[in-house]
């Protein structure tokens, strides 16, 4: 199905986000849906759903639309998120407890095998999701006994190359880094670094040229 | 300087990410930058760094680079990110938690001047970083006292798009909403939408291709 192995990076992530509205029309029994309601739903142009959509085949029946189930599984297809993957997180302040806990990615196949921190008052709690904090130091023999592909990063920055290098010497093949410290990483493993002041750097911009459009 | 305003959102997303080794690099003295060295340290092409600076007319000194101070201070100037904003910020679970202290957010100028939650438990206790956490019934009249430009959502789901709405009717011109659920804005309005599964999507759809090859 897909035509080109080169699909831009956004392309992905309007994927992830066009699943989104397909998950709770399918729900409420809406067998079809155009690209022009899909683009409404998303705060996307349709011509950029055609345009995403197009990279991996002819989805849509032209004039009718896309049959919601078979885009939806198309889509899930593509980012392999048909399937459960294990992760584990480092660094259990406010921010790993948020992520650990988050519904979301439990509905969405992510699993949560393994929580680790540094702090000895940390290590041996019990989280509400049942996960016991584990020492950092067991983190090389955790990653392989229980098959840990992905890695979640919430630490302080300044420990946060370190922590992902351990992570992906013991085996993890993905690195998800919430710390504003830039991840570098080995070409065998992906990185995809979240920075949540960089969002408001967004905002700011439009923000401020609202603001000079008005004075 | 701006040549053209239809910069594209993925450009104003590099010119954040960007800054962050800029800034490192001022700090340590180093005047000058190539684009070479820029797009290593964050991880895109030169041709990408050279392109997206092009929109805002001629940094460079060709076979030479940028000079460093000159070039964030335009970046910040783009960004509108030489000034000072003021945030509130509603749902003070662990995420809201973890975002209010965020050192990074008080080093960039984001400021938060209030904390709201529904929670009577939560009401009326103080925050490490001094804030009162506020009920929301008060969040109307605090948002015009106060002068918030930006609200920051780590509510559940099902109350993002009410809450954005209050915020919003209140005065806010802008949300960053990290819940699940997709808000929608009004035209005076921006919002930005931090799904963090989202993230993960794009590593499954890296780690689910790569995995493929090698079987």
């Amino acid at each position: 199905m897909i035509k080109d192995s080169k699909i831009p990076a956004p392309t992905i992530e309007r994927l992830a986000l066009y699943s989104r509205p397909l998950e709770n029309l399918l729900k409420s029994g809406t067998d079809l849906i155009s690209s022009e309601k899909l683009a409404y739903l998303c705060d996307v142009s349709s011509a950029q759903v055609r345009k995403d959509l197009a990279y991996f085949g002819e989805f849509g029946i032209r004039g009718v639309g896309y049959n919601t189930e078979a885009l939806l599984n198309e889509i899930k297809n593509i980012l392999a998120t048909n399937r459960e993957w294990t992760l584990c997180i480092v660094g259990m302040g406010n921010l790993g407890s948020a992520i650990v806990e988050n519904e979301n990615f439990k509905k969405m196949g992510y699993k949560f095998v393994a929580a680790f921190d540094v702090d000895p008052e940390k290590i041996g709690k019990t989280l509400p999701c049942g996960l016991i904090i584990e020492s950092l130091s067991k983190a090389g023999k955790l990653v392989q006994s229980l098959h840990i592909e992905i890695g979640v990063v919430t630490t302080p920055p300044s420990g946060a190359q370190k922590v992902s290098d351990l992570l992906m010497d013991a085996g993890v093949k993905a690195i998800l880094n919430f710390t504003s410290f830039q991840v570098s990483a080995p070409a065998c493993c992906v990185v995809e670094n979240v920075d949540f002041t960089m969002k408001l750097e967004n905002l700011a911009y439009h923000l401020g040229r609202s603001q000079s459009f008005i004075s």
